[in-house]
């Protein structure tokens, strides 16, 4: 048996989040499908992270052991081969035995998109939230750069265990303009449940000055969002990296692509 | 009865195509039945263009009469309220009654999207043709700018009408880098029949240099695209504007935008 980690593209759409659970469509049930068909037996592939109903990723990471005679690109093949139109494998690699794609990672980049547009406009819907008015360019990146550092993000939402710390580094956080929109990426060691989200939701209120600025450096500081609670929608969210040092996930193939 | 003119945005991935027909689910059926909620009594309505199944628009151009008596913005808000969600009217105004979206329109702009990535990757499908390996640039643009001009473009599809001119003129045809892949737009007096995803799939096949450059201004000159025919998929492809002249469809409306 030989270890893989598998970097997965996914429309989240029609799916009711990664994980595996009893009578819904998920991530990780359709994945263990397409896996059952090249002879997988695991119990239970491992993954970086859970990504909510509806939320999207260009870059979730999974790995899994396999009895696998081919390359690893033929290992794609055979996988996307298996695997319904919304979710695809876009890299395939071997891994070390004790990979963990979770525990061994340093960091997660999510992206959120929105657009500002007076009405609702189909083609960008699936991928974006819409904000209008217009927020302040300007209000929501200072607000986002203040998110930067290790902080208590006890206000923006829960840890992933009851009693869990509730502090996080966050390396990046900024807007830029994307197509007909624009995109904020905050890249931290890991993250709350819901926190891109409601982080997203307080930087568009700030930027439509219906909150002060200052609220932000107020939130990170109390722990506290009474009164500035709220979740931008999932459609506008994408795990779109996973960041490992290389030696955690990688080994040289030594020439010997091909097994068996 | 006032006339009106509406900009349409529809993702066409669930409609068969912009035209009414019995027992299929179309843009122009969705678009009767909300206005019909609004106390919209005609027969049809007229459109710009005939969309294809699975093709987009983000400019597709409708005009109707309709008893309405506030302002067009909340006509806009009113046919939004009653369209699904893979619709909406991103523009409303008043028109000159004889406005026609077919027969005054002076140019149509059509873009289609590719990405150029080893494995199909679920969130640029929707909106885009896979193409592997990827094209050169440089012969894609090349081939691209010998389509402006006036030609016969009967290689690259029918007219409307059995024995109707093959002859258009293109205005303008080029690419540009536009997210994770590339963006073909082109803008010409009117189309053939499947012309712009015939020129694309030629363009891709030149691009990756499986014809010589020169087939573009053989299959111009001859008419002829025989061995060299094909159809790139509908979901690249949205009709993103339509141009008329400003008096074509529009009036002052000298102060009373409330209406009633």
């Amino acid at each position: 048996l030989a270890h893989y980690k598998v970097i997965l593209a996914y429309d989240g759409t029609e799916f009711r989040g990664f994980q595996r659970q009893a009578g819904a469509r998920t991530v990780q049930d359709v994945l263990e499908r397409a896996l059952r068909e090249l002879g997988w037996q695991g119990r239970a592939i491992l993954a970086a992270g859970r990504t909510d109903t509806g939320v999207h990723a260009s870059g979730q990471v999974i790995a899994f052991e396999l009895d696998w005679r081919h390359s690893p690109d033929n290992l794609q093949d055979a996988l996307n081969a298996n695997l319904p139109a919304d979710v695809a494998a876009i890299h395939v690699q071997p891994a070390l035995a004790a990979f963990h794609p979770r525990y061994d990672a340093l960091a997660r980049r999510y992206r959120y998109r929105i657009y500002c547009q007076a009405a609702r406009n189909p083609l960008l819907e699936r991928y974006a939230w819409r904000v209008w008015p217009a927020p302040d360019a300007e209000l929501v990146e200072a607000a986002a750069s203040q998110l930067v550092g290790r902080h208590d993000f006890a206000a923006f939402g829960a840890p992933p265990r009851a009693g869990g710390s509730t502090v996080r580094t966050v390396f990046e956080a900024g807007w830029q303009t994307e197509g007909e929109g624009w995109a904020f990426e905050i890249v931290a060691d890991a993250f709350l449940y819901h926190m891109v989200r409601r982080i997203v939701y307080l930087l568009a209120v700030i930027g439509q000055a219906r909150l002060p600025a200052k609220t932000m450096l107020e939130v990170l500081e109390s722990g506290r969002a009474e009164g500035v609670q709220g979740l931008a929608p999932a459609q506008g969210l994408a795990l779109v990296e996973v960041v490992y040092t290389p030696k955690a996930c990688q080994f040289e193939l030594s020439g010997d692509d091909e097994r068996g």
